[in-house]
């Protein structure tokens, strides 16, 4: 790889993209365009630019971009209309977001004539393969830049020497090592590293930051109502939401009920297992309206044939293969079974979990006329299943004709 | 199908099956054999045998059986190595527990000389498919009687006019109708129908039988240990437990806890959905916390494979089709992931959630040394992520250029 | 089910039809309209006007219609994009015809007002099932009249009898019993029954019908240049051609070199496994060619996925279920993946078989410059897969020390 | 990695792999252990032997064995198992042998103490990959060396010089280029590169070297008769056979009628697509006999499962996994359907082609009585496929209601 001449970093405005940010002029004598995104983490976003001003960067190469609906309505709700899950548990919010990112990163690459992008994920994660990966896809001939895969600066002692010796600016609270790492976004906050490396441990108590101890969430549950169409949440308690104030105001709910803690190890696309701490109070809520609303709307055949999909999908995404065929050719499949997925679904908050108790639609498949216990003036003849077990059974019975054959 | 001779009947010695054992004679004026087994439904089981010899079955045609061990052991246990939920949350507690009935009236019919079996299950559900697919699948020439299907006892007060024509005593609380219909063994309680058809309205208070309202479960969570060996669960906080016990104290703690309580629209195998709600305290810790020793024992192939086929397995358990090949060839499958799937997992209980907090196991894949913030000691050589990335981004970057060249 | 008052029958103007479309007049005393499709099966159609007139059916009451480009371009060609082979080695000749008949007999149904349709297909087969399946999916109240599993014409004497008691001409080459049974359409012919019922004798000659012995094809192979747009056939060397002109043509010179030969051992969807002789000239071609334009046009991760999701595929035609959300789910993931299936290949055809030997496209991913043996001007750097071995294989050593110290 | 003390090398006494010993030798200044494998590939052992000692491998360091039984047993028989296929046509005849040589190369690795192996495959290929995962899966210190990722020896010309100054004799027809490059064991013989590097053009008659050009194979056909025990071929033509002789004659039979060429354009595991010419004489004949053999002995259940489980079996093995867990997950899955894969297969062989025309078993599940056109004898009462179509149907007559309310 040839140097590059212009790169757009992914900004943070924190302590680390900063030194990047010296580090890849320094290293490089390269131009440097920052991006820094408001994806829902919670961060003010100017302080970022005055940082990024501090350090050299041309005001028209600061980029600051509100990407929340963008985020909501083409990364998390598409997602969730394959109820993705990573391991059986892990709501992907991290690698959701990844995409986006690394999509930006290349528009801005091409507006502002730079051939090469930065981030700041290290070489032991994930994120780094969910960057890169996006990066190629959507331009082959980018050149990527990881500092993290190749500097030396790999103590935090050096790091922060680096930076004195840089004139990056050093906050006091960042001096010493953060108990652990954290990811947030308006999908999830993520918690992982130091004092959580021992799977065997409990995660104290400071590690959580969005929920709220179910222990000390509220003692009454609370009942909500979302509404579905096709597939995506658009109202809540009937009133009608955008995609990105849905989901906030899933976390509020939800986080004020302690809703969407999860301790979990997981196994990395780089090949060693991790253990994360990661909180999703709106995505848990979503996620099992969204399987109610399906219940009553998805036939059996298309649920199954999600259902078996989704590990494949949720490991694309977690993988870093959101900007390949294989995941567009699932999401096709995907979509295709969700233009009925409407309706409104009833959703008990209480202490931690979030339990469906109702759901209706004009689209529901449930017919009480069929299933009742009571008459159901001839939409079902019980005489029927008498045949269709005779001929399913068939097979099985020629199976056991053999076996006895054999051993007679 | 001629007429059968002797029929061994499913028998729970309530006044639906007694009706049928009536029904069986006068119908068919055949011989009846009783089965009446203990699945830990929680139900005496003397009571049944009297009942069947006032109906005039002799006592060497009454068999009566604790199968508890056997259930938890050949059935339960290894569905649960699989994670098996259908339609990504039941965890068919009733489903699992037919192969094992229709095993024991097949065996029994084998020993008593009789040509046929009948059980109690309606034309409407599930049941009928998974007992009689069972039953062909061990004996390819025994006769199957569904009376449900068959006679034109179709209302309630109808079943019970036959009852009292035909000297089958009627218990005063039988006479009414039940608000809802219940299936209940050691895994799980089921109940639906009647007060339960609308999906749209909460199920009351009154259903559940088997868990305490998470309202009402104890202020203060509860941890328990259990350790595992080859994936099924082998001791409880350092006892050691038969499967049939350590399942009836993993009831009575989650139970205690209000957990496993699941509210669910499900679609049938014989077309129409249907609401239950069901209680499974013990299965949802043990699903846990499986999947929590899962996580440090299995790797990431292995996991991700069984995640894939989870639902297959789960159908075909759900549809009745637990003595099939294709459910041996994916138990096959699933065991051989189990081999070092031992340890053990720490579980939080409180009102009505079921953590993992902590796992630890000397068969563990997860390596501190490998995932460490820290120095690695080399164990990890970070370069080697550019390289695996590149190589994984080269058919992406190649699918871009072609694009780019066709657009271009 | 009710009387049904005016029927649409799927009727050839054979015999069996005919006594059929009798039949459903003497016994249901119905109104019967006749629809009879030219679906390829090189039979002349008007002859079937003539004897549904003879046999008393108003001429506003026969339906004549050449479907032939329908068949191809809407279901032929969608299930080609697949690559669909049942049991890895069936075209599914015969359960792609069955919808569109279904489909157009629903459609005439509610054209002229009738409450039911009728088929000639038996119990035994898998025809029976596709028929319904498709007429329940396109129109939930019909009525499905199956005479062959509701009459007493249980022999081929008494058919005859029949016909002639009701004044059904019968042919003479019809009195006796064919030696074995044969549907047809423009994508193949299939044989089965009689003397193909003992699958260890091998099928005879007068059993083909469509295509030539291979030992008496030309000696000299033969080269055709398919050209495809987006997973179709749209050309053959050179020439521009409708999907049924395609069909035909490929059909002519797959015949004339034997090829397409298949004698197979199929598992029904009824329970039994069933001999099958089946000739698919034109359809074995395009599924090589198809392969073979996939193969440069189809990045790796498309083309695994297609594979993996095939047999399903497959198996829902083959089982009836064309008209079901998941087969179009599946098509939407397959046609997804069919946007830059275009180009053209080259196969040879020889007594018997079909070979690609060349293939070559726009819209390639193919490049010499990555895979050369030759300098590769930087093309791929040889050392990034040491990274990507690397990084795969972490998780395989990781397993590896587990095991060691567990034995150690 | 530090430097490596003694290393075993993938020996075949060609030029190239000289060159490797004696650039390892340079290089490193290490020890060197020499194997050389017999897999079928047609080549004295004995000379490399001589050439190792030539270029001062010490006696006791030589190891030369023949593998063939091990090969076929434990190798391409269980893959045979599973019909396998990548993308839906390589039989994997060069995939299939690395795990065996890697597996010897980590034992004599262990035997005599060396901490390194060593091979000649390049760093575009997919064998790099093979070799090195199953290395690390078995032995997870091993060290690795693949040359041809770490020289500058990248042109011919370089690669005859460094011979020449390094005392490696050099044959005189290896001096030129040659036009394509070759692999072959006992399976197949696969040859790429240079002239077959447009995929557009047909590959030259001379590329072909183990199967005679089916133009001018005999122009009559030739039966054989293959019997298998559990899905593994055993006998031909009534003679007991083992494993390696097995194929061995089917290759000689195969080869000699034309069958099993087969012009590929595939995928690589490392990212571009690749074209190879692939000879599987006896591979392909036994992959026809084994489909045959299963189709009357395999369920529908079973067979589909696996139908649809190849793709990714084939996948993985293609990929370099054969030593991984989900490998062994998939393998214990097809081993469990084989139990019963026993009896005998009739195939034609003529002129390229390989077609079953018969097949027969004890263990046949196929039965005459149920899927006959005459009486069958009450074996099969067509009354009951009514109630399967109607029970089948009614999720999809469901959905048509919903579809039609919704647009009413």
């Amino acid at each position: 790889m040839s140097a590059p001449k212009k790169v757009v970093l992914a900004y943070s405005g924190g302590l680390d993209t900063s030194i990047i940010l010296k580090w890849l002029q320094s290293e490089y004598g390269c131009e440097v365009v920052t991006f820094t995104a408001d994806l829902g983490q919670g961060e003010e976003l100017e302080p970022a630019r005055k940082k990024a001003e501090l350090l050299g960067i041309r005001p028209e190469n600061i980029y600051i971009e509100d990407v929340r609906e963008e985020f909501v309505r083409d990364f998390v709700f598409p997602m969730f209309r394959a109820n993705a899950l990573y391991e059986g548990l892990y709501l992907l919010g991290t690698s959701i977001a990844r995409p986006l990112i690394s999509k930006r990163l290349v528009e801005i690459a091409a507006e502002t004539g730079a051939d090469a992008v930065a981030h700041g994920a290290t070489g032991k994660g994930n994120d780094q393969v969910r960057f890169e990966l996006s990066a190629y896809a959507l331009n082959p001939e980018i050149k990527v830049i990881a500092p993290w895969r190749e500097w030396d600066l790999t103590s935090r002692t050096r790091l922060i020497e680096y930076a004195e010796e840089n004139q990056v600016p050093v906050p006091k609270d960042k001096r010493g090592e953060a108990p652990f790492s954290v990811d947030a976004n308006l999908l999830h906050t993520s918690s992982e590293g130091k004092v959580l490396e021992d799977p065997a441990q409990e995660a104290p108590d400071y590690v959580y930051q969005r929920t709220v101890d179910p222990e000390k969430a509220p003692d009454t549950p609370e009942y909500i109502e979302i509404g579905f169409e096709k597939g995506d949440a658009v109202s809540l308690n009937g009133e009608a939401l955008s995609p990105a104030t849905m989901l906030t105001r899933l976390n509020e709910i939800g986080g004020k009920h302690g809703v969407g803690r999860l301790d979990l190890v997981e196994g990395r696309y780089v090949g060693m297992k991790s253990r994360g701490i990661y909180e999703t109070p709106g995505g848990t809520v979503l996620l099992a309206a969204h399987r109610g609303i399906e219940s009553i709307t998805l036939d059996r055949g298309a649920a199954h044939l999600k259902d078996e999909m989704m590990p494949r999908y949720a490991e694309l995404i977690y993988n870093g293969y959101w900007f390949s065929p294989e995941r567009e050719m699932l999401q096709a499949l995907i979509d295709k079974s969700q233009e009925h997925v409407s309706g409104t679904v009833r959703v008990k908050l209480y202490k931690g979990s979030a339990a469906v108790v109702g759901r209706w639609s004009e689209a529901s498949l449930y017919s009480e006329q069929h299933v009742t216990f009571e008459e159901d003036a001839g939409a079902y003849d019980q005489k029927d299943a008498a045949g269709f077990i005779k001929i399913n059974a068939l097979r099985l019975r020629l199976i056991a004709m053999r076996d006895r054959r054999l051993k007679g």
